[in-house]
Parts: structure tokens; C-alpha cells; sequence
């Protein structure tokens, strides 16, 4: 396996050790910044340095675009005309829409967007652990050829992630809601801590749940302000939702309502140990096969009906028939009722649908 | 020194293991629950488990009330019921300006705060060091005794924290910023996370950073609860300005003027660097000696004025003059900027004072 990792810090770094540790690919980087690519080489993240674009992506069989939401637009079309007719092209951006609007008629680009990473950045922080049992949202659209969004999606499954098809204007609403609105409160937390006032010069104390709160607060400007930009309708959506509620929680302090304020807190209580708990271990995974019109999107639709519901696809794997007309996809997802509910949902799409192991 | 802890739980216990620890204290706790009490004593947090306030308040030169907010009010009226006319009575309540006011009357009280223990609760959880290097607020009123307020602020510095003295209602304002505010906020993060419209039965992916920022939502509602009713006023107004900041973001991110955005972000920078910063080490005490009128609130003004102008006292000793109409004051300042300016604020009180050997 040929990798091409354009911009080399802390995810295209984490990237290149985890894909030439674990699975011996060979990984070539490209950065702007000549003193990050001598570190991507000397801390053994890239097999080969390249000077261009066109350079690292000749040849390349998956290449992944590692620059800044605001340098992506540009990076990608730039890799998408360097690189080959049978590359996958992909990003980590952490926002989707627009990028994938702009590259949708192209079906060797998918978008991607690992959570991980968001502590620290620069090669100097890279790991090859960095990505072991994170998820991995990847953005495919109706137009990707589903034999490269297989190889992405085991290619990232490899890494140590758990990819996941999401539809990307969903994951824009969901990250500005889990990602991009704690930012913003956070920013206005210090704000507020700052120019709190107090008396005199004294400074304002802060504890360590303040500190936790605004741990992000003003973290990487030009970054953040790039992510903002680019969601920018869903996260002032996310904003005046959250005007809202803190309008309403002013409201119940005001009144002095106590059993509505304990109400409040109990359900925030609920709230985070739902978000929390997120999904067990469900055992090991059982095997899907569905044969499906060798049609492009079909994986995609797949990916994405079963990932809209919940379902998690732990690994995938394509067999195309031999007329090129029609073809089967084994899926493996774990935990009975998961896989009951995969399989109505593959059946729903119109595909026919078997267990393994002739149980279906 | 004999000490009364009423409300043997993560703060009462705290208290109890550093003062017999360190200070050789005999402490007599009382807890309405003779579970929490038995554990008092069985992992050596107290001398002396009692049946009542009552039994617990005898004899006491320092009674702490460390029940819950809402239950503060009742368990320090009768505290200074129970004590003598010779001990001074505090609390640990996060909120101070009601309880401060309801017991003004009484020279004995000062309320007090720790900033501490606020990731567990419980007995099982005390432990010596959990105040070492804690900002610990004192709030004495215009009518507290200087010999009661030298004793408590000498007894928290030996236990490790560092007292400093605050208005009753700038603390409260304060708090409802840095604690109150976060808390509220915390809860409608998880809220909108919870509810977020994500498609079918997925649930929703949180990341490191959202734990980070939701790591207090939903904890302790009953606790909780009492503290906002306890700060309601203070705590609607955070909210409010907290909404006014948040509108002012939504329509930053809306109009997409990267200037701005990125000037408000850096300014978020800016201002977490600010609070992190806080003081840092200044080098040795230095001692001023302050020759005041023996009357009462003398102390609580001196320690109100420095604390205003962040100065930190380390360290304060009274002596009163033989005629009892007049006496002298030490007070511990690190930092010659600092000492300057303390020397300057408690002139400008009009009080006479000199630099501890002969400098002054």
C-alpha cells in the first residue's frame, strides 16, 4: 500500500507511523514547511520527503490531506488532478459540507474527519497510537466508487480507528454542536472570567472545573476561526439554540422554582450518562452478505443507511461478480440486535441479504 | 485547639484529617447521618463523634458548618446557639452573600469558602491534603471580631490553603462567573448534545474536549440546585451577559468576517493566559506591622482592602496594646511591588505603619 500524506503534523505524522508500523505502506510527504517535513522523515512518520503536490500523490494509492480546514479547498483539488485514476483522495477536516459539495462529481474524493488529536499539534506530537479505537467519520456521496471506499474504510480500521459513514451536512450539525459550540462557550467563559468585576486589581481565582470548561478557550486562532467559518450556518444554529436555553435556565434562577430547577439538572444528569455510555462491546462480529447492482454509490448508501441508524460497521470487504454487472458486500457488524437491524435495513434498501455461515 | 466539624462529608472530613494531622487539633463532629459519622472517626478524621450540635459545639474555639448550601443557614444559627461567646463559627458554602447577611448581626461568624473538592463528595473521599494551596475566601462582615478573624484565617493557613479576605457580594458575583455560570452551561452542552437531531437511533459522538467542557453537568442536583437558588440573582445576571456574548458570536460567525473572528479568538487567548497566569512566586514574606485602633472590624477592613487590590496577606498576627484601646497588627506580604502597595492602601486607611525591622 502507497500512501500520500499531504501536510505532515500531528494527524498526517500520526498517520504515516501508525500506516508504516503497523501495516508496512509506504508513506510519502509533502508539507509546505521544509523544517516539518525534515521531521516528518527523522521521526520516522515518511518514508520519502517530496517537494511538491504532484510529487507525493504520483503513484499513491490512498492520499490524505492534512493541512487546515481553510488551506483543505485548495489542497484537495490540487491532489485530486496530481493523483491517478484509481487513487482515493481524502481529508481529516473537521468540517464536511462544503468540501464535499465542492468535489462531489469527482467520485475518487471522500471526505474524512478522524476525532482525535485535538489536545496538541505539530509532528513533534505525533504518535502511531494516536487514532487506536477513535471514531472515524468518513463522508462518502452518491457518486464514490465503492471499491475505494472500501480501501479507505479498511485503511482506517487498520490505523486502529473505527470509520463510520456519516451524510456531511449531519456531521457538520452534530460537530457544531459537540465540537464548535463548546469552543465558543468556552471563549466566552474566559471572556466573562476576565472582565469580571472584581475589586481593584485583585485577579479572579479560577478552580479546575472553570479550568476543565475552558481547557479549548482561544486554542490555535487561525484554525478555529477557519473551522468557524466554514460551519458557520450550522454553528450560529447551534449558538441561538443555546441562547435559548441559557435564556430559559436564566429563567427558572429568576423564578426561584426549585423543583423545576432540580427537574433541569436531573435531566442534564440523564443527558450525560446517555452521552457517555455510547455503545458497549457487543462481542464478535457477524458476517453480512449482500449482493447489490455493481452500480457507483451503492456502498455509500449502504454505509450510510446503516450508520444513520446506529449501526456500526466494523469491517467491510467488496466481491465483484465477474460479469461487472453485479457484485456482493460482506459486512460485519457486532451484537444480535445490531445485526438484526442491519439486515432490515439492507432488506429495506431493496439489496438481498444473507447470513454467514448459511444461518440466513 | 479544639475544633467542631459539623457535616462529616469530602469537606468536613478534609478538615478534620489535616487539622489532627498537622495542627495536633481535637476535632468533635457531628453528621445527621450516623453512617457518615461512624466513617468520620474510623478513618481517623475525628477525635470525637457527637450526637448533636450541640455536643459537638462545646467547648469549641472554632466551629465549621460543612453542610450543603441549602441546609446552611439552619445549621450555623445553630451553631452560634450551641457555641461560646469565645468561638468563631464559619462555613464552607459556595454561596455567602444571604448567609452572610442573615447572621451580620453576630461578631463570632465569618463565612467562609474553600476552593476545593469540587470532583467528589463523600467521607470516603477526605482526605489531609486536600486544601494544600487552595484559594480559601473569608467573608468578614463590618461587625466581625479581629482576635476571631487572626484565629480562623491562621487555622485555614495551617491546614494548608490560602486564606484571603472578600466581600460577601463580590464573591458571590465572582462565583457565579467562574463556578455558577460553567455549571449551567455544562448543562445545556449535554442537553443540546443529547437532543441533537442526528439521524435515526445514532448516538451522538463526543470527543475528548466535550467531556472536558461537560466533566460537572448534571452532578449533585440537589447540591446544585440549592446553590442556584442561594445566587439566583448573581447567577441570572452571568447568564445573561453570558447570552448577550453569545449573540455577539452567533452574528460573528453568521457575517463570516474572518478579522473579527480571529481577533475575538486571539482576545479569548489572551484572556485564559490572564487567568491562568494568576500570581506567581514572590519571593519572601515581608512583614508590615499596622498600629490600629482596637475596635471592632478593623481587621476585617484591613484584610477586605488588601484583598481588593490583590494583595495576598500570608500570614497576619495580632497584638492589642495593654490599655485595650489600641494595638498593633503584623501582616506578612511576599513581593516588594506587593508590600508597597499594602503598605500604601493601609495608610491610605489611616492607619500608622512600619516595615518590620526598621526599615520602614
Amino acid at each position: 500500500m502507497k500512501l500520500a500524506v499531504l501536510g505532515v503534523g500531528l494527524i498526517g505524522g500520526s498517520i504515516g507511523l501508525a500506516a508504516r508500523e503497523r501495516l508496512g505502506a509506504s508513506v510519502a510527504g509533502y508539507d509546505p514547511d521544509p523544517s516539518t517535513l525534515r521531521l516528518g522523515s527523522v521521526n520516522g512518520a515518511l518514508s520519502r520527503s517530496c517537494t511538491s503536490v504532484e510529487q507525493a500523490c504520483a503513484g499513491a494509492d490512498v492520499v490524505l490531506c492534512c493541512a487546515p480546514v481553510g488551506r483543505l479547498p485548495d489542497l484537495v483539488g490540487q491532489a485530486l488532478v496530481a493523483s491517478g485514476s484509481k487513487a482515493v483522495v481524502t481529508d481529516v477536516g473537521s468540517v464536511k459540507g462544503e468540501l464535499c459539495r465542492a468535489h462531489s462529481s469527482d467520485e475518487r474524493f471522500i471526505g474524512g474527519h478522524p476525532l482525535a488529536g485535538a489536545e496538541t499539534a505539530g509532528i513533534e506530537h505525533a504518535r502511531a497510537d494516536l487514532f487506536d479505537g477513535a471514531r472515524w467519520y468518513l463522508t462518502p456521496g452518491s457518486g464514490t466508487r465503492g471499491t475505494l471506499y472500501d480501501r479507505l474504510q479498511r485503511l482506517i480500521a487498520d490505523l486502529g480507528a473505527r470509520p463510520q459513514a456519516i451524510d456531511a451536512e449531519t456531521h457538520d450539525r452534530e460537530l457544531a454542536t459537540v465540537s464548535h459550540l463548546p469552543h465558543v462557550l468556552a471563549n466566552v467563559l474566559v471572556s466573562l472570567a476576565a472582565t469580571a468585576p472584581t475589586e481593584g486589581d485583585r485577579p479572579t481565582e479560577i478552580g479546575p472545573s472553570f479550568r476543565d470548561a475552558t481547557r479549548v478557550a482561544g486554542a490555535n486562532p487561525a484554525m478555529w476561526r477557519d473551522i468557524f467559518l466554514a460551519n458557520g450556518p450550522a454553528l450560529a444554529t447551534a449558538l441561538d439554540t443555546a441562547v435559548d436555553q441559557l435564556r430559559d435556565a436564566s429563567e427558572l434562577v429568576r423564578a426561584g422554582d426549585d423543583t423545576a430547577l432540580l427537574e433541569w439538572i436531573e435531566q442534564a444528569r440523564a443527558d450525560r450518562a446517555r452521552l457517555a455510555a455510547g455503545r458497549g462491546d457487543a462481542g464478535p462480529a457477524q458476517e453480512l452478505r449482500v449482493t447489490v447492482a455493481n452500480r457507483p454509490g451503492v456502498v455509500a448508501e449502504l454505509a450510510l443507511a446503516l450508520g444513520r441508524a446506529g449501526v456500526n460497521i466494523e469491517d467491510m470487504s467488496l466481491h465483484p461478480a465477474h460479469d461487472g454487472q453485479t457484485g456482493a458486500i460482506s459486512l460485519w457488524v457486532t451484537g444480535d440486535q445490531e445485526t438484526a437491524r442491519a439486515r432490515e435495513l439492507v432488506q429495506g434498501l431493496g439489496h438481498a441479504v444473507t447470513r454467514s455461515g448459511g444461518q440466513g
